[in-house]
């Protein structure tokens, strides 16, 4: 058995998230496990980094999996980009050591949120940005985010009330780029909870449009309570950018 | 009578082309009109400078209407992108002396067709490129390209059989830029006939896939027969870029 990494591009769309769902599947995992078992005539289990939400985008998913093949590298990948979905895309393939596994082996991870602040979304990125249409003060988001980076108890940004793991996370780096009327920010750590990313976000968009205080931020992460954060922003605006691995 | 000019861009994936046709009524210039009659409560005629096929894109479409209205610019260009749909977008809006007519003014359009050569299309640009999947020899579609530049009877490049007018375009330049595994044509002239640029477009692949000789074109100008030209390319990968006027 070999094991293969792919880095995989989606357009999440219209699909409902990463993870499969049983036989009726619209799932990225399950499109390209199908297409892996088209190609193999066995049941090919594909791992993701980690899941990600239904709508949710990504540039730079990293999944593995196990097959026997005498197929080269750019064969494998050729036959899936053949048999995919246009709004799936393998960027690379390449194997790897046997127990290399893309969720337990990723250190780090990168998810963009785009935000138009402007008055219409330009058409071509309509599916790709939240449309919220107001201006931000992203200075105080800045200073909001500074409160949010560091290993902390992120209970109060996570949608799984029923989460019986730790919900403690080292959220890296918040990072914030204007481009015209639009708003990048990129959050960087070592994992995230379910819907973590799409709360912070909400949180400190409600900073930026001066419904919260940036100092309001300690006092939320103490609360460790679902219901003293901001809201969920919608999954259009957010993408999977980056995971990082040890060398 | 005020005359107002203003810069489109729209995703014409789902339209029928820019030019209005009759009362089921799916096209960029009557999704416009019906939201300026809405505004005004009279029937209000848009003049683009020209038409675009079905499934053609606009980056800078120019049009201009007519209309007696009390408010000011800015707040027409917003109630028109608060009632177009998301995929058409008013870039700006200005008022123009009376006399301006966006068509018959239209002094030089350029077109912009894209390519993918590699193996898939990018995810978020699938509707934006033609999938052509080969790679094509650049040096002999710019040789090509060199015999179709200047002021020729370009019949040989259009659709229309019944085309009475004459069919004689000054195509100014034809460019090419290469980035990464997509390629990227523009098209500059003073104006284009029924589907030129796409027959253009798909007679030049063939001369870098090397089943035409660059030679050719000027025997294929010479016959006046569309059936000598090459094929007619997709229209996703075809947007107008730009028009200029006289300043």
């Amino acid at each position: 058995m070999k094991n293969y990494r792919i880095v995989v591009e989606y357009d999440g769309s219209r699909y409902d998230g990463w993870q499969k769902q049983g036989n009726t599947d619209q799932t990225i995992q399950g499109k390209i496990e199908q297409v892996l078992e088209r190609m193999s005539g066995k049941s090919i289990e594909v791992h993701g980094s980690g899941r990600t939400d239904a709508g949710v985008h990504a540039l730079n998913q990293v999944a593995n999996f196990h097959i026997d093949s005498d197929r080269k590298d750019q064969e494998i990948k050729e036959y899936l980009n053949h048999y995919l979905p246009e709004d799936i895309r393998v960027k690379t393939l390449e194997e790897v050591p046997e127990r290399f596994h893309s969720r337990l082996n990723a250190e780090e991870k990168t998810y963009l949120y785009r935000i138009e602040m402007g008055e219409k979304r330009q058409v071509f990125d309509r599916k790709y940005i939240y449309g919220l249409h107001k201006k931000l003060d992203v200075k105080a988001m800045e200073r909001a985010a500074a409160y949010l980076c560091g290993e902390h108890d992120f209970k109060s940004f996570c949608s799984n009330r029923k989460m019986k793991k730790s919900t403690v996370r080292n959220l890296k780096k918040i990072e914030f780029e204007k481009e015209d009327s639009r708003l990048f920010v990129r959050f960087t750590g070592d994992g995230f909870l379910y819907n973590m990313v799409r709360i912070l976000m909400g949180t400190l968009i409600e900073v930026g449009l001066k419904e919260r205080s940036p100092e309001e931020m300690a006092g939320i992460l103490n609360a460790l309570d679902r219901k003293t954060a901001g809201y969920t922003v919608p999954p259009e605006g957010l993408f999977l950018e980056n995971v990082r691995y040890k060398q």
